[in-house]
């Protein structure tokens, strides 16, 4: 990974933002920036945090997490002496001399910038940065498209390979660990996140966990995987049937279908993330599904499986070429079930460029 | 789950504290009281926040979760109006017109503190109230500590199923895999942290996540893993070897075993987590490496995989009848790899019970 360009790209906007360091607490921007795999268990329980200033990077860890740190954050001290993160940073802050410094606040916990405060003393000042490496990580190099567009045709090779497997009275859960099983078959270092499979009534709930529900025949079953390769992540959902659709499946599809073209066809660089929704929220509602569609269209694609840019009705921002970002509406009847159709795609400077090589429709024989 | 009592026990605190309200987002206290199992996307996508004051019980969450927190949070409102959910909090404590208001400092992001002091401006005093909820969790009930015991159960039984399958030549990623379908099939719900299959080298990185490497015969396998029944984690670790095992694996197996041993003879209640840790400690630092057990002893183990107390160097807290911690001594050497041996226990009025049926060695066939 060419951790290099990161920090000189960082460090510019340290500059603009006339910083002398900055406190990186975000896991996948502590990866970005420094290689270093720690995982973190959430809210509270982090792997390390960064300290980055103009001249200096330090992963701030434990004595469980240095040698980890030390093998992966090439070019990164490892300060592994001070049990508490936050405060490790302030001493490292500290021996550096510095003055102003970011910080994280939306991937920060507010006893960590309390804890910051009073280490530091009021002579540092601490300046809210928001999403400023977030934001950094949006464009994707060469590299990082070619590890994505791997991560992708490893996740559709695995879903394509189960589908053949799929059978009446086969489990959710059953389903979904031999999705799981078939990506690291194919290549994958791991999953992007819980594999869904929604079947019937499940798939009105878009992020249902599988369960013990067994699938059964001409019910609509929802299916949400990714895989990651070389730490970045795919994005693929498929809605399948075995046997004959109803009708009432076959008219759904044919929506969210119509709304993932209109959407791929429409998307350009330049439009806001709103403009984006709206291509397909706008079918979804002519065909009177409006409320139905109850997420957004989609959001960016990197280190993590959710991250800028977010094509939702609230989102301002604009897309730009390298921008890789999922693109998948969905209806959700509840006590029936849903239907969601998700492509991965890359932004080109007249359109986009469609990463996802599975079929869109997927008829699989009943019995 | 009674979550009528859990919320009785919350209000005395609140009551205790002189607040009126307390605004929860930790993931596993939400669950814990509310019984909404939404997931979150760490760091700053969470699933939904609680709002409890001494009259109502609300949880704050999208659309996209809001079937699945009314059919789960028996008794809550459900509000979903708002995107952000700091500012639907806010909202909803102006309606509640309450003054005094807890939050969990140290399981929330800065930025939402930040949105509910802008939102509720200077007439609504925010309390920071630590690990309030957290403690309240670590005494289980017996229906809590039934639903361990399964979890324990199964766990034990998939680790032994796995372990008549192991061969030199596996990968780690492939007994890790084998070990979660394992785990599922003897009825866990799902698992309650990344299994852990760590040979020879990678042994010596206490959480080192499997690979493609293949286990080979005479060294050290580091298996560590946990079912979730019921909402409720277990926790396993063992240290298994194919064959012969050489003379340095004998000793520091039998040096890890004779602190786990000690522990367990010595645990009380009424100890701090400090001399508990030092019951093991002791054992490993008087045959000379100290330095090699570079964690702490033990964690509560509850609805979340780490919780209260902390049996480590650095805690005071008290041990009472009802915890349930793992003992979890280890040597790690880089280079050569590791050993950790690890039971569940739930401290007794007179001791510890050890929940953990799994033997402490085992000697695989080499062939």
């Amino acid at each position: 990974m060419n951790t290099a360009e990161r920090l000189a790209r960082l460090r510019e906007r340290l500059r603009e933002q006339e910083l002398d360091a900055i406190v990186i607490t975000h896991p996948s921007n502590r990866f970005w920036l420094s290689g270093f795999t720690g995982e973190d268990i959430p809210p509270n329980e982090s792997a390390g945090h960064l300290v980055i200033s103009h001249s200096a990077t330090i992963v701030v860890t434990s004595r469980l997490n240095s040698v980890l740190a030390q093998q992966e954050a090439i070019g990164f001290e490892v300060f592994d002496r001070e049990r508490d993160f936050a405060r490790g940073d302030a001493l490292v802050l500290q021996e550096m001399g510095v003055r102003r410094v970011g910080f994280e606040d939306r991937a920060i916990l507010y006893r960590d910038v309390q804890v910051l405060r009073e280490t530091l003393g009021p002579a540092v000042e601490l300046i809210a940065v928001g999403t400023l490496v977030d934001d950094l990580r949006a464009r994707k190099t060469p590299d990082e498209l070619e590890r994505i567009r791997q991560a992708q045709a490893v996740t559709d090779a695995a879903f394509q390979a189960v589908l053949a497997e799929l059978r009446p009275g086969l489990s959710e859960r059953a389903v979904a660990l031999r999705l799981e099983q078939a990506l690291v078959e194919f290549g994958a270092d791991g999953i992007a996140f819980p594999i869904a499979v929604a079947s019937g009534p499940h798939g009105a709930l878009p992020h249902y966990r599988p369960t013990q529900r067994r699938l059964s025949t001409g019910e609509p079953i929802v299916i949400d995987m990714g895989a990651i390769v070389a730490g970045y992540c795919a994005d693929l959902t498929r809605t399948v049937w075995i046997g004959q659709p109803d009708q009432q499946l076959e008219r759904i599809f044919s929506i969210v279908l119509a709304a993932l073209e209109a959407a791929e066809a429409g998307i350009r660089p330049g439009m806001t993330g709103r403009e984006a929704d709206a291509l397909a929220r706008q079918v979804i509602a002519e065909a009177g599904y409006g409320d139905a569609f109850t997420h957004s269209l989609g959001h960016g694609v990197g280190v993590r499986v959710h991250e800028a840019p977010a094509l939702s009705p609230a989102s301002d921002q604009i897309l730009e070429p390298g921008h890789v970002v999922t693109i998948e509406p969905g209806i959700y009847v509840p006590g029936w079930g849903g239907v969601r159709i998700e492509d991965l795609a890359v932004v080109r400077e007249s359109g986009i460029e469609v990463l996802t090589r599975t079929p869109k429709r997927i008829d699989l024989a009943g019995s």
